[in-house]
């Protein structure tokens, strides 16, 4: 048995990660941080989590961490990763970073879009930016894990056959991506986050600024070797869970219906969590509910010669802790699928 | 008074008909036609219609109305419209048809996408495609109107300003539409239709074939005099109204933010029912919920010289009903606004 | 044209006040108060108004609200009408108050429920609290009305024919409530109020304690001539709209469904908002969606001789801002209905 | 490894067995029935089981079921179970009815509620009602288990210790129940299935005829010896999964909030899926979303002398293929928890 660690338990992927990890066979979840309960279960912060076998809270404690933990799963806010990831290394324990601190390689970027100083650009140097699909061998030997965001994640797997294979034009590139609330996670209180105001409405948000897309953008350049230069429009749905990406990209050449469609089974093949979609059958949110799932929706547009493809994930499971416990499997050498085999939360 | 007769009262954008002619001070419902529901009042097809004075439903017959009403709103299934369009007409009675009987010019194009041959290509001809921010002058002197769609209306008075002012490349355009689950009517009953098989999911639809994109082809020609060559994407999104058009174009020349904005506002000028919303505020489709307005949200994006204008409108109001009694107003001399000024149903 | 003024324009309530009197012919609005949107159009709140011909906020100045009112609606937190209720009465403008301040006649009760002390006993004794049905000749005569509160109105009417005539046991009354969430407001901001905590999630809140309790057994005694002693649990349903009461009494004597049902036809005859549903047929909270009316439904169970009585409303209209426009044309001698007529805004 | 086989796969039930069963470590599916759906893959009836190893759909035949399952659930229409109980039985496999058909111990009142003549009395009366806190014993030595309803469980749960206690007046029992939309499973189509017609909407509905009424009053009856006279009031509540069980009952002698809740902590004690919560935290069905957990809520009320018990499950769960899994578990002797140990899906 390994012993992880949460630090941030109390956030909705905190508390997704202990949901997964509940069902991961190999592992004893020891130590639960939540400054906002320490002392208290976790099951305060959460009602779901009683009668589950479970750590109280504590205050973040690096010598604690050291005695309790074998693996740690960082999952506060933005900025809160890298104030204390150089001491986890050097206590020689694996960490695996779910906000966003070490995803943007180029640390200017990272204080342009989050407003925060980098203050750890060696680690920054080291982290992997970990889509198991793509990144499987860097993952395997990295002491630390970037774990990708939601939306990132869902672009990136959604396109990356046709950008790898250099098949469409990377200046075409438009994604309209639509998100349900947990996204916006626990801890912001405004009146736009109340459920009346969210409730019956959609719209887009962060149009042309959103964080997301200079992390879509440096995957898509690093797969492809090239520049690529995207519109990435994020939308918000009244539900809870649930990204669906829609990708829209000029075709280098024409293709077709069939090419295209296996093309796509062809290069995840071998991906357990990647499905791609018969030719005709779209990708839905609900179908991935609670997993860690990437279905995918293949279309050739003879119309215009462009592509549309359509991905689904849980911006929860695959776009956030279900993603983080495959990339721990890499990681510890346990079976890739260990503790994310199971179906979708239907209805 | 003018008297009004609605054939097709038991559907949703019948009930949504009578509604906003309720509010009507220069308007009488005189005929209710629901073959279903025939002899019995319309609050037993829509309890919600109960102590309102609102005649008992019938079925169609000509000659009772031509006894009993000025003005024919035909809300049926596609086809049903043109069955019936000859004898009214000829009856001296003006009319609008809310589905697409007519809105398609070409009758081999409606063929192709409806698969019901034509049976009225003269009065095909004579019907004004209606969007009264467009074709206020034809629809004053027309005696038969074809209201457009929902995701038509939508689109088009979304790209309207730029397509008019051959400001973007016609072959570029992308639009991502979203809409709400009343779109699909009352009629037709199917699994995918059950309440938790659309809760809490999202997803695309009628990719690269849905009947919507010829209209809005059609229209933009039309206004641009060239020919457009779009792509169209609704989705589905799990709430009851209201339709984001999401709508992407190449700019031919270089905009700024400024720039684009006001072109919008100039355009819409005297426009009552659309709202082009400041820069940097988005549209919502909650803000227009159970109203005849449609809101615009306009963003140039320089890292791509694109640009992303959003619409949003109540696919009961501005994309049928609501624009419906608009038509009607200009067609019979009332004021434009007559029975339509009212705020969102908010929260 | 009656001159009105909103003091709290920018919560729920005023805002679906501003919706109803905007429908009024006999209304302008003249005076809108909010302190947190001071010299901003309404708009700058909700959106919902753009385009709409109503006055700029203002803050609060009794000298203003003298210049410019005929008549006022205070629409602010509970405490804040008895704050102003003096000043504008003297100033000889009647006033309807929409939260708590003047519903329990006992201050002290109103102390013990609200936790703030009563600073205008006088005012609370004169002030009407006023439900239409059962107070039209008070509500003639007032100058101030205390607007009942949502689950109140919902309570009352669903139970008043039964408690009036006293056919039911008033110590076995149990009224099971559900709400929308709009009921909470727009002003408070907790997690437990977050999209995601809400949604697809049920529960009860309150229970024994909730603050409508008192005002109902109120109302109940005054109606009776008794003494009730009831149960009232609310409980939370996810949806922005609607309350639905079920309640539940002893009969004193052995009634069945025909005389039930007609016991309330006979006691809500002449009566436009309450409609009392054919036997067998359930009051649906979508069915007076965005309007005044109540719907009842009435249930004689012989296996326990207790009466299920189902009422439904719009706690934004018949349970807020509807009922108060009620209350003001009988107040200013308009017909009761004015600016009320319209069906739900369905689906 | 244990064979298990499906009757009925491919409806909500089949579908949440599978589901919690593909989490069983000592079971392998082997055998999926679903007539409409024979020869294709279970993945054509529900998308979300792509990429899971699951038989293909076939006939229900006898002579493969005996060839390979060692145990079989039922979970096709009521009625379904009982045409193939005798032959299951006979080949010496055990099974569990999900449906109705071996709940209600009298065939007179099972052909009164069901519309069926019960062709199998003598399975009937041997037919184990398995709610595991209760039955636990008979359950071990059952060949077959009828699983109980969904809204019976959380009422018999949420009163057991009251009942069984004669603390409470058996003639005084009101049930105010509230489930979400997938208790209506997915084989019938209606209007009032339509997502619109629901959602944003709330009723009561099946107002003293629910068949769920008798078999509730049969377990009240067993538990306390004496004869039980309930109301029992179904509601719609918008969203997809969970019941709540608002509970009121007149109590025989004086109790107060501590010895309730010590009580009902008692009475559960050593039941790992009962959850009763401290004093004062409500009852939510989003905190046993998509899990076997029931949550409870104690609430003596001085005021008139009555309990107010509140109880959650998920009716996919602890109302049905939870349940079903536990109670296998208990038939086959496995760990009670096995498969079942999982937070719920939150938010």
């Amino acid at each position: 048995m390994i012993r992880v660690g949460i630090i941030g338990a109390s956030g909705y992927a905190g508390a997704e990660l202990i949901r997964y990890l509940l069902l991961h066979k190999e592992v004893k979840i020891t130590y639960l941080v939540s400054d906002s309960n320490e002392g208290k279960p976790i099951s305060d912060a959460f009602t779901s989590f009683l009668g589950l076998d479970l750590p109280v809270c504590e205050k973040y404690d690096i010598n604690v961490l050291k005695e309790k933990c074998d693996f740690v799963f960082t999952a506060r806010g933005n900025g809160g990763g890298m104030k204390i990831a150089a001491e986890i290394l050097d206590a020689g324990i694996k960490m695996i970073d779910i906000p966003a601190d070490f995803r943007l390689k180029d640390p200017k970027e990272f204080k342009e879009y989050y407003k925060i100083e980098h203050t750890e650009p060696e680690i920054l140097k080291e982290a992997v930016y970990a889509i198991p699909e793509l990144h499987k061998e860097e993952i395997e030997k990295a002491r630390i894990v970037a774990n990708p965001g939601c939306y990132a994640t869902c672009s990136i797997l959604s396109m990356a056959p046709l950008v790898k294979n250099n098949l469409i034009d990377l200046k075409t590139i438009i994604i309209d991506a639509k998100s349900g609330v947990s996204g916006a996670g626990r801890s912001k209180l405004s009146v736009s986050g109340l459920y009346c105001e969210t409730n019956e409405g959609f719209k887009a948000y962060g149009v042309t600024t959103h964080r997301h897309r200079p992390e879509i953008e440096q995957e898509y350049n690093k797969l492809s070797g090239k520049i690529s230069n995207i519109i990435f429009t994020p939308h918000l749905v009244p539900m809870n869970r649930g990204i669906l990406s829609t990708c829209y990209a000029d075709c280098i050449e024409t293709l077709d219906n069939e090419k295209l469609n296996k093309l796509y089974k062809d290069f995840y093949k071998g991906c357990p969590f990647v499905q791609v979609l018969p030719q005709g059958t779209q990708a839905v949110t609900k179908n991935v509910y609670g997993t860690n799932y990437c279905h995918i929706s293949t279309m050739f547009d003879k119309h215009t010669n462009r592509v549309i493809i359509t991905g689904a994930i849980d911006n929860m499971g695959k776009g956030a802790a279900g993603q983080a416990v495959q990339n721990f499997n890499i990681m510890c050498g346990f079976e890739e699928c260990e503790g994310l085999i199971m179906p979708a939360v239907y209805p």
